[in-house]
């Protein structure tokens, strides 16, 4: 099972802006986690088109958590980073040739695991990554 | 979220191998199914050697289900096929280098959400997938 670079890019970002107090900008967080800034770009776009961060240009400006931490759930931002990829061919609508497609049990069951994977998430908010010692050692690693 | 496309056709191959009720070969899964023969090929001998299909050659040989459907979780199944792939780059020990890795919560919780996810589908069995009338259906397309 694996999640895309995207979505864990974008875990990244936000337990980034979750530890910083102040805006900050791209090559901030491309240079803390040494990770190349053009991936970030499209990253950075995304979660503010979703409301998760605030980008603001000029002086003054950069980039900040759009909302408190607290209120941002795990599970739902992977689900919207994640979008609907297809875990396996079923799920595929446009490519799907696998012959038992609408009698096979397999993907309501995989569906309903998938729903398992992000509920578990949910029970976590981007605060609780971010809060206590684990938490303190992150920002020092990043932010000093 | 995805999973690979061997353990996509090995639940296939294990739906196939419940749903006959003799001995079978890899061509006829393979029409079946319309893939790729070579591709069954690593499938099929990677389940063998996890137990779950008995492979006899010669006459009156051919693949067969090693135990009873109803005694496979779909969950272990699914465990045993992915093997342990790096969900994010954190999972993966040989290339992972992740600034904050050791200090962040993200790969316990991850870990945790990936457990509910194969315990949902471990209150299923392989006789689940193939039993009632979507079983019926399955065994039209498949083997007739």
């Amino acid at each position: 099972m694996r999640l895309s670079l995207f979505s864990d890019y974008a875990l990244r970002v936000m337990m980034f802006a979750a530890l910083k107090d102040a805006p900050f900008n791209l090559s901030e967080v491309a240079e803390a986690y040494d990770i190349s800034r053009n991936h970030l770009v499209k990253v950075v776009n995304h979660l503010a088109k979703l409301g998760y961060l605030e980008t603001r240009r000029g002086r003054g400006g950069g980039i900040t958590l759009a909302m408190p931490a607290e209120q941002i759930r795990v599970g739902l931002l992977l689900r919207r980073t994640e979008g609907s990829p297809p875990i396996v061919e079923c799920f595929d609508t446009a490519r799907n040739a696998c012959r038992i497609n609408g009698h096979c049990r397999l993907k309501g069951l995989l569906a309903g695991a998938m729903e398992s994977f992000y509920a578990s998430l949910d029970a976590h908010t981007l605060r609780d990554l971010v809060c206590g010692p684990p938490g303190a050692r992150m920002n020092s690693v990043l932010l000093s």
